[in-house]
């Protein structure tokens, strides 16, 4: 599986850096795994709502939409230690009728180093009937908008 | 990946109850998924220190080794809640040079329903020259008797 | 008001062990200080559920009622490492009409040294009208059993 | 204690906007509050590189000293919801021979509802002997130049 996460972000991703703080890193002195998915988790709201144009904590406090995590994965080339900056990015992997699989990607800045490579997979669930959904519309075009936006930065 | 996981925990193996408390638990109720890897991580601890008889804490702090995680990986086939308890148990996946594969199983107790399949990938690594060193001989003793000692119980 | 926080559990209080987990430590290799506040809490859930007799997580989730924390406070005396033990206890220093404060003693296992003493001060809220609500009588009745306890056997 | 604490942050006190996120909150739908100390310590830092000129990193990997924390409070006078953001600001209480009182003040944006008041102090350590040391010169002199700089601020 490690053979299919991406070796780069393309031009078109949405990026976020990353400050790695003392109170990510573990008496190893470098940052305790676990930290990397809750960044994944993080990269999404942002991405939501900087990108996607949707308010993410509207979509989960107002319309009562959840979006559980049903798969997580992550390869650690290599560790990352208090002080430095990871630049991550998000791609999307796949649109299914409820579910979504997103990658990520974090490298290190300035030098570009890949850090780590991820993969999360969700599923659109209502938070009142604790089913999964089909991923709403308004959602939909915006997750294909951005992998199109992707797709077309990395073969220019 | 998902197939590979396993299905149900062999008797043999080194299990450990976890209660889900309130700071696990998002704002939809269920626990947050980077939770789960801090209990493996945790999980990993208590079975070093009390079933393969060697002391974490001494073999980090002491012996200045570590156990940096390479792979991480978990499908959460249910979500669990605050008050509810979990039964995680460890099996031995692959024991290599220098890297070993465990892999995690979590069920819900009193009803065994599988709530989540995990594995995670680390490697024997030198805190002071940080690179990756052969586990040692008696660690890869103790995990080679645990590995057969899952087996046996499993073909029982 | 470090002066008055407590420099020994009575008899009676109420207690659990932790282990200092290697994911509970930073960089400096000592527990990282929002660390203590987590357990704090889940110090209370066990003290609710094993000790008051009242379900915690049906108190929260069935019932619809909260306990915010509306002061957090800690004197870390000496810091504690990985592979550690604390005995942490709790005492219950003022009944309010609606706010409840209580004090926490953790020491080390098995020489007893203190190393840290916390209070928190929470207030009976319903989660429907986000309001402070009186402590519920039987939560009070429970409550006041337990000060008279920790009492009897501090003067015991 | 909680009158001693300030009710607004001077002009010149250094500031960081942190959004509330999904992860911060708990299943009651508010921030977790030991997730505030957490926010507190990743202030100092930014505080540190952003604002004395001492790079954190570098101060505790490279000069292998550290900051314990002896003592944390906090009142938090409201609560704070996912997708909120806070102002946080930071002031020097007092500084003394190794010992260092910090201040924290969180302010909902764009209200200024003041949602939090912390203090933390923290004793500077050698991480080789374990023990306190005086704060270094240029530290010190950073520190008091900030001080000045919230005091003229205020009195402006």
């Amino acid at each position: 599986m490690t053979s299919a996460l991406p070796d780069r972000l393309p031009e078109g991703a949405f990026r976020a850096r990353r400050l790695i703080r003392f109170s990510h890193c573990d008496p190893a002195g470098i940052v305790y795994f676990p930290v990397y998915f809750d960044m994944f988790n993080g990269l999404i709201e942002d991405w939501f709502s900087q990108c996607l144009g949707i308010d993410y904590a509207s979509w989960i406090l107002g319309q009562r939409r959840g979006m559980p995590i049903v798969h997580a994965e992550c390869d650690f080339a290599r560790p990352s230690r208090m002080g430095e900056t990871l630049t991550l990015g998000i791609m999307v992997e796949r649109i299914g009728r409820s579910s979504l699989s997103l990658r990520f990607l974090g490298e290190h800045e300035p030098t570009g180093e890949v850090r780590l490579a991820g993969r999360l997979v969700t599923v659109a669930t209502s938070l009142e009937t604790q089913r999964a959904m089909e991923i709403p519309d308004d959602l939909r075009a915006a997750l294909e908008r951005y992998r199109e936006q992707c797709r077309e930065s990395a073969h220019g």
